[in-house]
């Protein structure tokens, strides 16, 4: 058994099949993905979410592909899988090639690199930045 | 005193100038980061690393300002304070305006709220990314 | 083969075996866990983490099970699959509701996201708080 | 120089000062932390956060008190100065002894190296808990 | 007025002082650290933290000077000001060199590059280590 | 489908043939891991990465076995599954016994509790270490 339920359309409250539908209609699907059905335990957590998640990664002032692949950092610097695979398939679905792909992984590894030299040797900001 | 010397141009060896001098030449700037002036307490670790940041953070198949972005959302996530200085004011040296900052914030605060939902909840990858 | 050796009742010394039946009368179960198992490779490690655990987990100043979703809290952040399924168990087992588990998911989730918007943007101390 | 800017209560346009009140009135206090001045730079974002605050930290399925303690076993995983100092107090004004704080501590301690022993050790999760 | 109050000895009660003692005795000085000072707070979690260190850091299948460096890894790449300085200092009374150190540094960033690089490719365990 | 394809040698262009060669002939081995195949995919990821390993993890100030432990020790703190099977394999190879294995679990396990209540006590810095 899982450790969280995961709650099907068919089983699901008024409240839950909303979010599930304005999911399904924003992104041209007819699929939801675990990671709802897993929030819809608490109908308020999913709303709130999904509402987040459908306003931050909407075009603004950065393009969508570039937020995918912000959020892929982000996963891949915490180690989160699930978020991961799903971003990853997500920024490809918006056109990211594997030679973005590649990119952006070098960037994120020699990020997380010299953030650890930066902290180890406590190197102190420079004045002009502060 | 602080934990790490700084090494000064006027006192580095050879090896070093030379990566300082390609780190101002480079960056069209007379003026070298405390980063690099750690990092020479070991000149071939400076190299490498130098090496390596002009390498990857060049355009190719993503933009240096996406770049430059993808570095401050790792930075921030990890909490390195150097990292974020520099490469925040970097970021606006290449034209990050305040507006692209904000946004890239929200996408990385809602990336590190759901990484945890989907570890703490333990939500199964679905199959069609596996 | 597993990375770690599971060390089993059957084969185990008397040091760990009694840690082992320390484990059980404390708990009120017939099971040792994965974990333990793992810790007895080493008796001096196992019975010093036991003991914290022990101590540290016991009724205080705080409620048991507030000390567990705080457990929770800490691994989902940090992305510890093993201690998320147990401490998650052990949760519920001391009466953590699936409201209560979801709310806890809530504030870890919004929690990590600011954290991130206090880091990336290097927000100042308020001087009443130093 | 900071590297954010703080948007003073006289400064801001009528939606920020909107939430600002609405901070105020809800905690019944006459001042806006740096937080919240720093997020008004984008004022979709400071509404958005402020409102999740709300509704995830008002009284729930979980005590106020505990779910101040749990933002505080957060941030002090993530090492975040901020929000340790600023939920710390908030924990305090709602209630937390020092006792309480430190047998807070002492669980986000233990959790956090156990969190490794399970991860370094790649202890397998326990057939009862899948 | 900082977060945490520092227990001077004069102040403290016997319990403290018996572990003061001792980690003065252990270490051949006359001085106590602020981190322990700030433990104090709690007696019972300043002897079982002090009791563990003692135990831990103490000759045994590793040397000092390489738990030492082990200690700055995981410091440096959590980003822990505090231990980061504090358990610099104790590796360098214990004789680790400059080049020691710069190397150190090398492995750590190396290190925290390709966990981000298996993580986020979602790079498959080699059947042989499984 | 996994997410990143492994680049098998008979599918290799000659500059990720030349990269596979000195990996097998520097380990003295005919085999190369998922990592490398993974890399494959960006040639000059993969070269520039092999390159740092190589570099980073060759006898210096620090034995080789000592540079793996420390790696095992960030990879346990960050979580990574893929790096602590690999590195504790490479570790034992070189000869980690359990006994090492277990202190330093044990170490890094410390570590990231003190880590925790020096950040959330935000203990100050004493001032013979700045």
């Amino acid at each position: 058994m899982a450790l969280v339920k995961l709650l099907e359309y068919a089983d699901a409250p008024p409240a839950v099949r909303a979010v599930y539908d304005d999911i399904m209609r924003t992104r041209g699907t007819d699929r939801v993905n675990n990671f709802w059905k897993a929030l819809a335990n608490d109908p308020a957590l999913l709303e709130r979410t999904w509402s987040q998640v459908k306003q931050v990664m909407a075009p603004g002032a950065l393009d969508p592909l570039v937020k995918e692949m912000i959020y892929i950092a982000v996963s891949a610097t915490n180690g989160c899988e699930y978020c991961t695979y799903s971003h990853t398939a997500a920024a490809r679905a918006k056109g990211m090639t594997e030679a973005m792909w590649m990119e952006l992984m070098a960037v994120v590894a020699l990020a997380n690199a010299t953030n650890r030299l930066a902290n180890g040797l406590r190197v102190p900001v420079d004045p002009q930045f502060l």
